[in-house]
């Protein structure tokens, strides 16, 4: 099955990377065999992992491990990448969020609380899939640049693989973001610059270390696919179906297209009925490049200089926002944006309906699909999934000046009494 | 099945409260019907749920959901209980831990992560069982007094069920634990006293209240059932069998008791073979009361001052204290404690060698099978599972001199090329 030039140099035999057949460039079309590449030699375009998949039954997944790796058989991973030190993402829960469907104004609306995950966000699921990709390609070392989750996963991962990791991140992040790499005990390096510029600083980097898997720079083809696994869960979870809308939000643009992928490859399969469904992409005003682009009807993006609240989403530069645009215009969805007023009251909303606490990214998920509601481009009659992809925990700031005690009172039952009004 | 008196004053109907029969005196035995009550007519001693089990066989519960309900025949809630908005927690990872088990020199080691809950701790459990039987009994308010992480998940339960919150906490708490309780949006008090100033307010405002549900006073009997479910996980995951040796944090004591319970509970019903375990309790020096009453080889509990950076287990007077020396010395293990400094160690170990980042009752855990294991008393040739059952993000005070970057530079390769020591 596997083709000749797939060969590994750590065992001199093919690579394992399970229905994964080759690197194909998403311009151009232009194929290579399955290797550490991330860009078309003949047009600089991004690659994507194409796949042979078999013969993949409801049942199997059913059947598999409660995590990710129930997916396998859609995933560019070795088979037995369940039986390697991995952090074991996945499986989180899909809330049925009646209170805030009513306050939103929709009729079915779901959560998918991606902070259950081990590290509390979505990034554990690509990173996990970099991680097995990376391994099986011979690499040494995991890395990345991040706006902070991405960091927590990889240094995560890689402690719990034995691996070392190397983390730059900007130094202007939140502390609990800063202190939640630092932990795992890899190498953490802030720079003080903002995202943008510490991926290009990786990009440079990844180009002088043969060993190094940074997840995002140069096994991105791989890692992008993890979030894939977003788009699977939601449809097993609803009862092997499509919802008819889903509201993600933006920094690079990877996850949204992925998303998208893992929908089509179900139906594709047959693992669900192809019903359409629309996609949506949600911003922070402060950083909102593929908003800007897709409002002004562009195909191309202009980069910006990020300034919002929402640091895990502030990427002005990003790599995926015209595949994003392709998507959302493709499947009838749109990109919103909003402002850091509207992140903070929608991190409180959804806290006080459905006791979910997100961080900054979760606000602008759940804002901007307030205000597609309000202004008619989410049809409240459909089936709408929202993704909360991190922690309330990691962004603290956010809130503080909103919510507290209501009181602080000497250890009385009378002085509580007052407090509440009895 | 169930008897007449157990009438609900909501319905006018028995109460269901699933297998649940009766409420039973751990120290005289007298059986009440089930109500809102928690210690004893006759003698003062606390109430437990005494049940009449069905017929439950592995298939039932591996074909239920994926969260704590599918132990659900063996708790005492509703049968329909999945079916009331809650948190869904539980079916958290078991994480077969081969770094930690090497560093500490035993053999097979496994790491229950209870940080995968809702809100990150254990206590998404035992709320979730307190809320579900709150309900039914006739409740309308949920309660708590708390050190930090019980408090997250009453006012997380509450708001996704729509239920109004009251949360006492000792003013003194970590911010973290502050905020992501008030983002809920419940009643949140801030008490200047120790955790046991607040619970004796707490007593005091539940007798006032009829419908006001303390989860851990006046309906403590079945909350307290919800820390089985971490008994019942582990056996499920280690493929229905029970390991040789448990560690668990202790601080009123009841989960300890109820991880017993559990196990118990299997073995009776055949769900596993009754192989003998043995129960380890783990506190921090500065709040050992009940390791102390178990090294003087004492029965009852003198009541400390905490002075520990583990507030979540800083209880003084702790309730279930008594039953915690029973269960260890009925399965052959012991309570021993650790510093300030060991719980910090141990939070950093566990992190560098498998990728979980553990709040500081996480670390006491650790440092405490580390010294048990170092003095002898934990076998390394047995299975042995550590309960890590809150987060890291929780308590970031506790590592802030300890970890951070290895350097901040500017955004130049050559600058981090000169900080990774290339
Ligand atoms: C919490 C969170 N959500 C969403 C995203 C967006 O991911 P992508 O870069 O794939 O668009 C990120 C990226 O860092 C994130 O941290
Ligand atoms: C993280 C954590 N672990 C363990 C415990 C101990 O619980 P118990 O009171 O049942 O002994 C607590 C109690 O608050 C806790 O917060
Ligand atoms: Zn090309
Ligand atoms: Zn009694």
């Amino acid at each position: 099955m596997t083709t000749a030039v797939n060969t590994s140099p750590a065992t001199g035999t093919a690579f394992d990377l399970g229905p994964a057949r080759a690197l194909a460039c998403r311009e151009c079309g232009h194929q290579i065999p399955l290797a550490a590449e991330f860009a078309c030699a003949e047009c600089f375009g991004p690659l994507e992992v194409a796949y042979e998949f078999g013969d993949i039954r409801r049942e199997d997944i059913e059947s598999g491990p409660e995590s990710i790796w129930r997916y396998r058989g859609l995933l560019p991973v070795p088979s037995t990448v369940d039986t390697f030190p991995n952090t074991e993402p996945g499986r989180t829960r899909l809330v049925k969020a009646d209170r805030l469907a009513a306050a939103l104004g929709v009729k079915s609306l779901w959560v998918k609380d991606d902070t259950g995950n081990p590290t509390h966000s979505f990034k554990d699921r690509v990173v996990a899939v970099a991680l097995a990709a990376a391994r099986e390609l011979g690499f040494k070392v995991l890395a990345c640049p991040s706006t902070g989750n991405l960091a927590n996963a990889v240094a995560a991962a890689a402690a719990r693989a034995g691996w070392e990791s190397v983390v730059l991140i900007p130094s202007s992040l939140e502390r609990a973001k800063v202190l939640t790499t630092a932990v795992y005990d890899g190498a953490l390096i802030a720079v003080d610059g903002n995202y943008d510029d510490v991926n290009r600083l990786a990009t440079e980097l990844a180009a002088e270390h043969e060993d190094w898997a940074f997840v995002n720079v140069n096994v991105r083809p791989y890692y992008a696919e993890g979030s894939k696994t977003l788009g699977f869960e939601v449809a097993e979870q609803l009862g092997w179906r499509l919802p008819g809308q889903v509201v993600v939000p933006v920094a690079s643009g990877s996850q949204l297209t992925k998303v998208d992928k893992g929908f089509r490859e179900l139906g594709e399969l047959g693992l669900v009925e192809p019903t359409p469904y629309r996609v949506f992409g949600a911003q922070a005003t402060g950083c909102s490049p593929v908003s800007s682009a897709y409002k002004a009807g562009q195909d191309v993006i202009s980069p910006v200089k990020p300034d919002t609240i929402a640091r895990s989403l502030a990427i002005g530069a990003p790599a995926d926002g015209p595949y994003v645009l392709d998507t959302v215009r493709r499947t009838g969805g749109a990109v919103e944006d909003v402002s850091d007023q509207e992140v903070v009251e929608a991190i409180r909303l959804l806290a006080r309906t459905e006791g979910i606490f997100a961080e900054t990214a979760g606000g602008v998920t759940v804002a901007t699909a307030k205000k597609l509601i309000d202004n008619g481009k989410l049809d409240p009659d459909a089936d709408t999934v929202l993704l909360i992809t991190g922690d309330g925990l990691k962004t603290l700031d956010a809130i503080q000046d909103q919510v507290g005690p209501k009181a602080t009172v000497p250890p009385s039952a009378a002085a509580v009494r007052e407090a509440l009004g009895y």
